[in-house]
């Protein structure tokens, strides 16, 4: 089967084996995928992987348990080993061994097939789009800052950076009932999400020193400096993305200010589709280009240009 | 009076008024003072201040409230105004008009008399020396990681840094119960740990990722990112230093692990002094030298060597 395949920072399209899935595995014929900034990292040298790029998807089982085959899913994408001391203490996403889909040791979404753990696969409800689905990997991980830092009513909350995951994490945060507020740098993103209701400002209008939470999502310098300022003394700065080689940043300040700075990563997937189930979040405007997985080449350039939303990979 | 005076990174004795305490506040008479690296940082210029240095004392009150008078106290260092938002919000360590005994906009301890809110002074018990109580303040600073993460029976804790604060964090957290280990370089810190009972390393014999929590007070990019490497994935990292400029770090690790960061600084007096007064902690042998006032330039040569414990001023 045709995928997309990185090797050596190079993205190409080749011929790969269908997967026999290993046993505990299920594999999953792949409908749709999105890209994910992570994907253009890893094309960009950030983590050295080989392999089939991919990790937001949606699909059908075709090869697995009886009571699963057939059944349109999304998964998890990691893949622990169960046995790790990490593991042991209910942190399978951090598992010391594990693979990760189309990021580390496991071929990934981009591909007419997929194989992952049974564990990691959710069934979608009927009331899910594909479209939407697509969306429950990122949408979890915006969904996972909550079960880190209290977001709510009386909480007043920033987010930096309002590209795709952005977007989805201030639509998360709006459910909550905090005073939320979206800072971004394009037009068209703080557009988008002032038609949801988002109160949104640029940097030049910052208030310093005054929220409780801020969330940075930009993945360089100047957001993360952005978001420390935004802080109140005790304050909460919640890192949402990965940065290309060191972050410097005022530690003075943050001893002084006794800050909390939170990583986060992966988040719950059942909370995300139970959210898409309930109709409580749009995120089909996100969307902004679809591809043919054998036009990838096209769809990597389209998503890596200045401010794009979601492309996605039409599969199968 | 003579006073230790700081003036564009030169360190001076100069004549200066003995101060009229302001309304709400009481004077002091100087017994002696502590050397802290954060007055060895002001000399070096890492914040600008200009006035006279020293924020580690005992004394008595010579002018204040009947009640203070001629009692044996220490001082919080942080004079707030009470009135804006910070304060409001009880959290007046960080009040946003502060005043910092010795460090922003108040002259400090390293003269005969010094001047502070009656409500920062804390009555010494008889049972605490002046000695002991000369590390009330920092005692307290090293206590207050204790109330931003738990740290006991079960946890797996490493101090990073056996300066002077790693000294003292480690032996309060020697009282807790936890795994503790304590992770240095210079021998004879390390032998002093030792001798108190607690488990010390170098850097050679770190196991990475296992520790639950790693406290950060070496103060460089390198000790920083030790403590780093020991923690396991969610595991939090107590930055209990402040860095001479930018420090960088691997922010990718910091997100993939979901790692807690959190600053921390001057903490709570009156467990401080319930602490020593109920002999639970030894202080005394991290008394390397003592000076008169009057060789305060010595004093400070001295306290700047490398891996130099506490060195005292006797004022009076």
């Amino acid at each position: 089967m045709q995928a997309v395949w990185l090797e050596n920072g190079k993205l190409s399209l080749r011929e790969v084996p269908v997967l026999e899935p290993a046993p505990g595995e299920a594999r999953v014929r792949v409908l749709q995928a999105g890209i994910c900034n992570t994907d253009l990292e890893l094309v960009a040298g950030y983590y050295p992987y080989t392999g089939v790029l991919g990790h937001e998807f949606v699909g059908h089982v075709e090869r697995g348990p009886s009571e699963l085959l057939g059944q349109r899913v999304v998964g998890e994408i990691n893949a622990a080993c169960g046995i790790c001391a990490t593991c042991k203490r209910d942190l399978t996403k951090h598992c010391e061994n594990r693979t990760v889909l189309g990021i580390v040791g496991r071929d990934g979404a981009f591909a007419p097939t997929l194989a992952l753990p049974v564990a990691n696969l959710h069934p979608v409800a009927e009331a899910i789009s594909d479209d939407e689905a697509t969306f429950t990997e990122p949408l979890a991980a915006a969904l996972q800052i909550q079960h880190q830092t209290a977001i709510g009513a009386g909480r007043r909350v920033l987010v930096v950076g309002t590209g795709k995951l952005g977007q989805l994490i201030a639509r998360t945060f709006a459910l909550t009932g905090c005073e939320l507020q979206a800072l971004g740098r394009r037009q068209s993103s703080l557009d988008l999400l002032a038609a949801h209701g988002i109160d949104v400002l640029t940097a030049d209008s910052l208030q310093e020193r005054a929220y409780d939470v801020a969330v940075e999502c930009t993945g360089n310098a100047a957001g993360f400096e952005l978001a420390r300022r935004a802080l109140r003394p005790r304050g909460t700065l919640v890192m949402k993305s990965t940065y290309a080689g060191g972050l410097t940043l005022d530690a003075s300040a943050v001893v002084v200010d006794e800050l909390q700075l939170i990583g986060s990563r992966c988040g719950p997937f059942a909370r995300a589709l139970e959210v898409l189930a309930g109709k409580r979040l749009k995120v089909e405007d996100l969307i902004e280009a679809r591809y043919p997985l054998a036009d990838a080449p096209a769809a990597f350039e389209h998503a890596s240009r200045p401010g794009a939303l979601k492309v996605l990979l039409e599969v199968s």
